[in-house]
């Protein structure tokens, strides 16, 4: 029997279990929020965000991977343009509902931007002129990488991924 | 023109956007592992949570609630009882996808228990000994007070509301 044919995130999205957009969206704004209220410091926000991203969004990853590749079907990438696409189109599309456009390739093609133009995580926020450094989805880059490692869908298992201002995660690969 | 009967919580909830059910368990579990570390007391981490809830959770049902007016066409509770059914079988599928049970009433009918027995919060959960006084879900009380006393959609507009264990939100009205 032939491996079942790739499915689009539209179509795996459309099978998990979901909760509501918004309840999510506020909920993680929400700890964002205290976070600004007991460390006061934009800084110290970020450090705070990088740790629950680094350790915490890195486990998320790993387990989402799972989910993934199990209702996706999909194999393989062939490189890390591939791979790249596979996250925007198909990764954003099964956990967060959007897709994100993939641009800013550098010259030698091992790095690049995702941007999410509709990203739920930001529904809601203005951030005030005090907060203007914080990165506020921060999470998102610690989840891509723990996906990434444990996935190893691309040939080159080293990723190197950060996130900046409201919709921009950088993805890079970095060959031994 | 008859207004638009109510709607049930499947309804509503099969029309509002959503993220993937997964990724908000793993993220609002990501950040109370990183209070726990970061506090690591669970008295601490207790009173973080109850901070979280009191003022973000409130403030969460408070913009959560509009939302729910609007989609469900539920007009105005006649009583506790029905206020709290609403919440129960309408509000927590509209918002996490699952109704809960309304049990354990007191004799006067002015408190009783909202049981979630499929509450996606605690999906992958498991609380080590260390942890067993941790109320891990207490954002879901701060985000009922929030949304009920927006609405005033009991008579009696003033709710006390706890969450105890992992599924279990105990909700009580005050009479003036």
């Amino acid at each position: 029997m032939a491996p079942p044919a790739p499915r689009t995130g539209d179509a795996v999205f459309a099978n998990v279990e979901r909760v509501n957009a918004e309840l999510f969206t506020l909920t993680y704004g929400a700890i964002v929020r205290q976070l600004l209220t007991d460390l006061e410091e934009v800084e110290e926000v970020n450090k705070q965000l990088d740790q629950i991203s680094i350790f915490r969004g890195y486990n998320i990853g790993i387990r989402l991977i799972d989910e993934f590749l199990t209702k996706s079907n999909i194999s393989r990438c062939v490189d890390f343009k591939e791979t790249a696409e596979v996250i925007a189109k198909a990764g954003f599309k099964m956990f967060l509902g959007v897709t994100a456009s993939v641009t800013n390739w550098d010259a030698d093609g091992t790095s690049c931007s995702l941007v999410l133009e509709d990203n739920p995580l930001v529904d809601f926020v203005e951030l005030p002129d005090t907060c203007q450094g914080l990165y506020y989805c921060n999470i998102l880059s610690g989840v891509i990488r723990g996906a990434l490692e444990m996935a190893c869908i691309s040939p080159e298992p080293n990723f190197w991924c950060t996130h900046q201002g409201m919709c921009l995660v950088r993805l890079a690969t970095h060959p031994r």
